[in-house]
């Protein structure tokens, strides 16, 4: 997907909203989780046990509920890996889900992955070749090798974590050289390497104040902005400091939109709470 | 497992060897290609597909050939989720057959994940509870709370990447704060936080100049130290300026060792690169 395709998306829906798919049965609402109860399925070859079906009912619930409110999906892969291998079909099926009813919807693999060229040359196949994502997010900390090999498919996105929105994240992010935090280091030497076409960045919505500064230096990228609801941050805000002539920003929230009610209209109340996150 | 225990397998073993099973369908030998294609085999409920059918059968004849010559084995997470489920299967076999036949081995999933906390935790349980990891490799990128969820395991151990063995590791990691370089900052952060009885750190080969330095301050946790055969560095280099008291390394070799042959006799090849390397 282009960036004036999704921008498209944007002014359509007048969302930045996306919606991080981190899908825990143990906060399920009860009507969801009682499915997990029948017996478990034979569903496309693969034995299907019962939390992972779990997953997958209550994403599709979520996904139809709330894909006219937002313009992209976040699946936060810790939360399909903790099942094994069952976690990892339900991950394929919610992947496959987007894509063949809401095509439009631009779709995230939060994977923070970031090894050595040849391991992540296969992470990328995973993700964009084994799975149809747009795009992956990635942990810098091993340099540009860790990046590179996700820069090579036309149309798909690396998404370098640079200012991410935990209260952690000064610990390193923000050590200096005397001249520069590290996430600018980091930002500078991954923009020589790619394009606004096959690359944004990671910029928390708890970092607002230092949105503004960002966009000096980076003006053209998309920045995923985490942290807007359950960590405290502000969409508004975020599109204050961070908006471009592109849109420029996909702000998601995960817990805020996917856990608004714990009651059987859980997926109405996600809805509305989608309605209402990341206004364009 | 303690880390006298893990010392006790190096005294008996005269080797600090850990095998990397980075296996990869293309490289493997066409004796172990050949049988994916026969028809899917139903294994464990899981519909089980051809080439995540040869890693479990590679797997198993490199883990019986090599398991008296090392001490630890080193499944690398990108090669078995580049196979969707399947692969995700063929891992939770791997460790399986590790588990019941050497349970003395050490089992490290190399996975470099990292990310907020209550994500975190969530990969902390998938490697430790849902699959019977030892210890997991970490990114610390994104600061302490990618990282504490993994310290809470008893037995278990956080391998944190500190210094790796790839070209572009000098990219962040040697950024300087005027005072020490990133890779000692995120070190001395998480020693505050861990003891050596949970935590060990990535430090390459290929960085053998600095193991005396590093030791220096850090003289008790293990080092996973990747970056010998494939890549370059010297594992009696490795052992002359980083051991410890409790042997304190654990050296890995992947593609020199599984790789060692591609004719049919890759076992035997496997075994006799795999009593070479890191002797202790």
């Amino acid at each position: 997907m282009t960036r004036e395709e999704l921008f498209e998306q944007m002014k359509l829906k007048h969302s930045m909203l996306c919606v991080g798919l981190d899908s825990d049965f143990d906060k399920m609402p009860s009507v969801v989780k009682s499915l997990a109860k029948d017996a478990p399925i034979a569903l496309q070859g693969s034995f299907f046990g019962g939390k992972a079906r779990s997953v997958i009912d209550f994403n599709k619930a979520i996904i139809d509920a709330t894909a006219p409110h937002c313009i992209a999906f976040k699946p936060n892969l810790a939360f399909y890996e903790c099942y094994g291998n069952s976690g990892m079909k339900a991950l394929e099926l919610t992947v496959d889900y987007i894509r063949t009813n809401y095509p439009r919807q631009f779709i995230i693999a939060d994977a923070k992955r970031g090894d050595i060229g040849n391991t992540a040359q296969m992470y990328a196949r995973t993700f964009f070749e084994t799975m149809d994502f747009d795009a992956v997010t990635l942990s810098p900390y091993m340099g540009n090798e860790t990046v590179i090999p996700f820069l090579q498919f036309p149309g798909k996105y690396a998404i370098v974590v640079a200012l991410s929105s935990n209260k952690s994240s000064a610990d390193f992010q923000l050590v200096s050289d005397g001249v520069k935090p590290l996430y600018q280091i980091v930002m500078e030497k991954m923009m020589a390497l790619g394009t606004p076409d096959n690359l944004m960045f990671v910029v928390g919505a708890t970092q607002a104040s230092k949105l503004s500064e960002i966009r000096r230096f980076c003006p053209d990228n998309f920045f995923l902005v985490p942290g807007v609801g359950a960590q405290g941050g502000s969409a508004e805000d975020a599109i204050k400091y961070g908006a471009n002539s592109l849109g420029g920003l996909i702000i998601n929230s995960s817990r805020g939109v996917i856990y608004a009610s714990q009651g059987d209209d859980f997926a109405a109340a996600a809805a509305s709470a989608a309605s209402q996150t990341a206004k364009f």
